[in-house]
């Protein structure tokens, strides 16, 4: 995504602090408490605007949802989407996703969600990729026993690579999708990025990976 | 594929003893032996009329490649495809492929080929797949340990099932393609249905699935 310079951001951050969670590692293993209620909680790993989390809170008012985005001036762009939807059960956390275990305990998420990451086509980049193993590890110590990553993307490269990596560390490939808007499927969700690329007709892929470990 | 009835087949199958083996079950263990030598065995189960695995045998002469195929009115063209490039080593024979270890002796096999498979798209007709958990198990009796099946398919209903039936089986997916034709992939041997297809635009789907048993 190409970005803006908003050096406005950080204090558009900090007027939101119920969406936007400051220090966010002060919540690790008491996340229910900041949402008061015992709801599973689902995460987005780069959540970019916002659009998917939104529109999903909505919809599953027994979820609690947390995005995750390090960019500043993308996360400010979440928080109006967020805050004109009014929905209580979901926050923005504006971390690095590679520390997600100062986040999370164990256990304290039930699904992870990576929609239209960056593909970091280059192999030199491959550990970048938020499908690549040591991402898949840091996932697993905070999910709940057999727990799920919900993947899209319209990027062939990346989905032909996530498969890969999901299948070597031993996850089961469930619900596969090699062309998601004419399967039929329903309640389908869609990304800004989602909107934009299927449009110009480009496939959506996606895929449901489950960890082996219950 | 539409099959004409050839009461003329077995004729011809029985009149070339050196390309369909006959009983090919007191072959089992012993293929070192129909070849005449130590080289690697790959086999394609439903091999249709033959160019993938006689194209495959000019490529690398040292492999022994073995096609399986229950219909006999397909096993007389592959018969005279091998016929006419004189290659030794590829067989074929005309057995149904549920019943693998009754031809092939634990770690026989070095890789199994299953390209255009029918797709059996009817949920009732699941366990009909070459890609069914039932399948993957008889390939594993047979195959060496951490043993291939190379995959390929313009069906997409197919290959998403497959990667799910894949991984769930354990097995780690690589080189994935979903777009072959257009990877730049080189050395692929089209089969005849592959050469069709691509053809009319539609897109083949490849990987390799490895069992993770070594």
């Amino acid at each position: 995504m190409r970005l803006r310079n908003k050096p406005w951001a950080q204090d558009k951050i900090e007027e939101h602090p119920g969406i936007v969670v400051i220090n966010p590692e002060e919540w690790k293993g008491k996340w229910a408490e900041q949402f008061n209620n015992n709801n599973p909680i689902h995460i987005e790993v780069g959540t970019g605007k916002g659009q998917f989390i939104t529109e999903m809170s909505k919809l599953h008012p027994n979820v609690n949802y947390i995005g995750i985005e390090r960019q500043k001036s993308i996360v400010v762009s979440a928080i109006d989407k967020i805050k004109e939807s009014g929905q209580k059960n979901v926050r923005m956390i504006n971390v690095n996703a590679v520390e997600l275990n100062q986040y999370f305990a164990e256990n304290e998420v039930h699904r992870v969600y990576l929609n239209f990451s960056d593909p970091w086509p280059k192999n030199r980049h491959e550990k970048r990729r938020l499908s690549h193993d040591s991402f898949l590890e840091s996932y697993e110590n905070v999910l709940i026993p057999n727990g799920e990553i919900h993947m899209k993307t319209d990027n062939q490269g990346l989905f032909e690579y996530s498969l890969h990596s999901f299948s070597k560390y031993g996850m089961v490939l469930n619900n596969v999708s090699l062309d998601l808007h004419k399967s039929g499927i329903e309640g389908n969700i869609m990304t800004e990025y989602e909107e934009k690329f299927s449009e110009k007709g480009n496939r959506i892929y996606r895929c449901e990976a489950v960890y082996r470990n219950g």
